[in-house]
């Protein structure tokens, strides 16, 4: 059943990559006047800022941290780079501690012309090297399959099956799933998948925009909820009826977007969300 | 396993639109120069001939035709249309036996904002309303699975499971499947579907190219074989294992190549075509 119209914001998070122009701190300013509840903080944010002070400064803000964004890219070709990532998504880890947030959404990467099947493998064991720090850190591991068009560089993670399954194999308390509805909307199991990821207890994140159709980039030209043609309040449905009670992100890569004021924007960010989320 | 070498242009086809600038005579004049054996023949190549007529010089130039690109569109939100759609589609095939083609791809259409569950059951009935008249005709209908970034305005039928599972359903002897490994290389079911497509009988056509990183286009930005990291040995191994014995179809929309010298870029294909396909 297709979820009912939100009646407020209470639920409404912004990841800080969709006001991408907004500073840190004027975003915490600007996030809340326009009904914002909650944040995803992306690593860019951060940089050049004490990462406990910009956690307390967030919470201050009366903002909720939701998670941060983003670690993964675990293949590689070579063993040393793929140990250099492990590593790398251990500080992320340590870095998500230190801000508050009690989750840390996966990228998980590929290597262009690397067979799938060995990315796939590389990026279960990237994780798996992960999953033991990040649960003694208190921080959550979740994996977020990315839309098929992105399986050369940036996942071999691509639906919401396979990231199941990953979960399910690795069997870690600290490795589940983010689902976007960018990435997944077109896949004829979704509402299957979804219900299955609820069942395995992994349903942890659930990020929203919408498909432009024309779609003129492949990274960057992702439009509000209500622009494209991505049934928001049919997956809503299937994601609150697999039990999920979190956040609503608001997820949005554009660089039209990004080119116009970004107070003019955060409104009309809350009137998508309203009318069509 | 994956595929050896080809040793010959013997299985060569290339899609007209691959050359678009080339009027269907001068294709005729060139293709054989450069080692093509097999000609797909998009409707656009025929506009202002006779079909009957370019079917014969086609034959003439020592060309197989392989298809007819292309059909489909069924789904409509009005049912006039999506009637309209039947009877293009119908007129489609008649070309198609005007031609000499034995085979018409469907791309299977879908609406921006209409559920996909819709589009898809539209398709299936469109298909199934062509199917008699292609059977009768002497042309069969080959579903091809587009990649999912084209699920809003081009195809809901995004997955070799997808169309395996409608050729299954449909159970018609002149429906069967277009594989094409732009649409379908990233999907991690991909040699269990090719291996039951084969098992029903119904993979009857072979598409290449590369998926290029990054790719700057949607539509118009497929690489040559060998450009990018499409494992196009071991997908046309899993397609030879599953019985196929048919054309190696180039098929590559790409603006750059659309904009050089149409000679060099036949010498490029077959070149391409010895050393990656």
């Amino acid at each position: 059943m297709p979820a009912a119209a939100l009646s407020d914001t209470a639920k409404l998070c912004v990841h800080t990559i969709t006001t991408k122009p907004l500073p840190l701190e004027q975003a915490l300013e600007l996030y809340p006047r326009y009904g914002v509840h909650g944040i995803t903080v992306w690593r860019q944010a951060l940089e050049g800022r004490d990462v406990k002070t910009a956690g307390r400064q967030i919470r201050e803000a009366g903002l909720e941290i939701v998670s941060l964004c983003r670690g993964g890219f675990f293949p590689a070709r070579e063993a040393a780079k793929r140990q250099a990532a492990i590593d790398e998504n251990r500080q992320v880890v340590d870095e998500a501690a230190k801000l508050g947030a009690p989750l840390v959404v996966l990228v998980c990467g590929a290597v262009p012309g690397q067979p799938l099947t060995e990315s796939r493998k590389q990026i279960r064991d990237g994780i798996a090297a992960v999953a033991d720090h990040a649960r003694a850190s208190g921080v959550k591991l979740a994996v977020e399959p990315l839309h098929p068009m992105y399986a050369d560089d940036r996942s071999a993670i691509n639906t919401l099956r396979q990231a199941n399954d990953l979960c399910e194999e690795l069997n870690h308390p600290a490795v589940g799933v983010a689902a976007d509805v960018y990435h997944l909307w077109w896949d004829p199991e979704l509402e299957a998948q979804i219900a299955r990821c609820g069942k395995l207890g992994r349903l942890w994140a659930y990020h929203l925009c919408d498909w432009k159709t024309p779609t003129t980039d492949l990274l960057n030209d992702r439009g509000l909820m209500g622009e494209g043609c991505i049934d928001l309040r049919g997956i809503r449905g299937w994601v609150e009826a697999a039990g999920f009670r979190g956040f609503n992100e608001v997820e949005v890569f554009s660089t039209r977007r990004w080119g116009m004021d970004q107070r003019a924007y955060l409104d009309e960010i809350k009137r998508a969300y309203l009318e069509h989320a």
